[in-house]
């Protein structure tokens, strides 16, 4: 078993990692000391993995949540229903939630353990890659609005995480390649050793060998972990972590969420990024192509879909990390280090978004 | 104009109090830095005051949500209907929105700004004197469940409060006096000489005169807040304010919540308390007849409904302060110094709930 511990003064808690971690009986302990659990997971994840932590729970007790499957569900009302659960079991501000399953689950339980009593404690047990290097790290909760994604929602630290990389072998391999995009975005930003592991690693993590999935997803953690610790509540430096987010998030909204995996569409996303790092003079053509390829090794997709440069930038335009029409962009002053920055040529970009999105609206 | 300071580090706000600070351009440009500010009234409030603070709020953009009146709309559909506001008006993250009414819409309010991008600005314009000894200190939000008051929530400390003394000229002269009951509790658990002073200007209080009630709230905002200071997340101290509660919260839920103003069981609550002190030796009987004589002369009930003991014991039982069956109740040591305590003969206990509730169940 690895373990990340993400330092945040009261609100510390560990990442542990490993094979078998649902029902191990001890590292299920560590993680939950509540009595009364209210496990919270969906008509997918549950039925494969509900009986197992049970068992890694007992002598506690026990109530399940089963939400529908999928983003769509990830709203205000899904929350209200964890909420009425909790109130049907009588739980009380000694209890825990426990999210089983991917960031959706996480997202819309850990907002429920947010509100429930004015915050009660949540361990996330996150079953798909994506939610194991990211979601889990950083304690972003919360629900989408008709009117935008995750615009309601909370902070609210776990007490711990429970990733047990066995659960991947049951996430389909769609899935799996969208979370090798996250976990190559940390490396570009933050870690340039990590890159080149990853470039040697890659048909291991895709066969799911366990220790090279293990040290994948701690190091993630790492990564991600420092970056939240050092700007929690998301002023500054924690935006590096959109690596490719702002060009995706085009890409997403113009296919219609659903479409992309978010994963994906980030992964053309910083390809897009290492494009304007090099027309910035940052990066070499070949680092742009090393990008490329670690991405078509992933198995991921390198061509965003023909919208036009004009749409494209309307749509990344909207997203709300626009401050007063400066659209800040996340980049790479090298292959390892992230720059967030709004100090680039209008025309630089608006070649990239022709390069990749065609020129015409 | 007063000013006190709430001392909680990052979080530190000011509450201004005094006559005509709605319309006072300098007080609220100093409470909402905002350029966007979304106000949230209810209908009763809103066409009083609504075109004053909107004034006030000169040069902003102000949005308006007007919610209906009562605390039977403080639901999580309602905070979702604030939420639906404020994305319609596409607020971003550095908008504000201000609260003017009483504790029910700052409650909805503030969770809508607590939940709306994980976290937005918030000030609070009370209008009721229990708002302005209250709810405007301690950054408890939130919204009733069906299953029970106040059990969906957040903290969410205000930037700021503005008191307006002069707006309690509207508040119905009932809900004067049941906010009056929490007065009383500040000297109670924590101010023997406040106490002294409300004896003295109990008169000038109900006559609304403006220099003694901005004294009145301006020390019931310092006692507030130096407790919840010492205990932000109500680990310990913060009891002392549940003066009175859980005796009263018997009385609201045995008749209905609605019947009784809140304040009121909580004074007839604090009577009760003082009564179990005696009881204990720790008052005397004098002092428990001052308690009652200062109720008396605020206009408060201070007779309990008839419920019986047994079936009172069984709600307060109920009230989710409780812990493993044991009932901890705020007492006081002497007038002046509130002690929470679980540590009582039960018979004692028996004697003050027969003794105010009558002895069959």
């Amino acid at each position: 078993m690895q373990r990340v511990t993400i330092d945040l003064g009261p609100r510390s808690y560990p990442i542990l990692i490993g094979r078998g971690l649902l029902d191990d009986e001890r590292a299920v302990a560590e993680a939950v000391s509540a009595r009364d659990v209210m496990l919270v997971t969906n008509e997918v994840v549950g039925p494969l993995y509900r009986e197992r932590l049970t068992r890694g729970l007992r002598g506690r007790r026990v109530e399940t949540k089963q939400l529908p499957d999928g983003e769509r569900h990830k709203t205000l009302e899904t929350v209200g229903r964890v909420l009425d659960a909790l109130v049907a079991a009588r739980m009380n501000r000694d209890a825990c939630v426990v999210a089983l399953g991917g960031g959706v689950i996480g997202d819309i339980a850990g907002f429920a353990a947010a509100c429930y009593q004015r915050g009660i404690d949540f361990v996330q047990v996150p079953t798909t890659l994506l939610a194991q290097v990211d979601s889990s790290v950083g304690g972003k909760t919360g629900v989408n609005h008709p009117g935008g994604k995750n615009l309601i929602g909370a902070f609210h630290q776990p007490r711990a995480v429970i990733s047990d990389t066995d659960t991947l072998r049951t996430l389909p391999e769609r899935e799996l390649r969208a979370g090798l995009a996250e976990v190559v975005k940390y490396g570009l930003v933050a870690d340039a050793d990590f890159l080149d592991w990853l470039e040697s690693n890659l048909p291991a993590l895709l066969a799911l060998e366990p220790e090279a999935i293990a040290h994948a997803v701690r190091r993630s953690c790492e990564i991600k972990a420092a970056i939240v610790v050092a700007d929690e509540r998301e002023h500054g430096a924690r935006a590096l972590l959109n690596l490719g987010h702002t060009f995706g998030h085009a890409i997403e909204a113009a296919a219609g969420y659903g479409e992309w995996l978010h994963g994906e569409a980030v992964g053309v996303g910083m390809l897009m990024a290492a494009d304007l790092s090099a027309r910035l003079g940052w990066l070499g053509a070949a680092e742009v192509e090393r990008v490329r390829g670690l991405l078509q090794r992933a198995g991921l997709p390198t061509a965003a879909p023909p919208i036009g440069a004009g749409r494209a930038l309307e749509l990344m335009a909207m997203d709300k990390k626009v401050l007063a029409g400066r659209i800040r962009l996340v980049l790479m002053s090298r292959l390892g280090e992230g720059v967030v920055t709004g100090d680039y040529p209008a025309a630089a970009l608006a070649q990239t978004l022709a390069s990749h999105f065609g020129s015409t609206a």
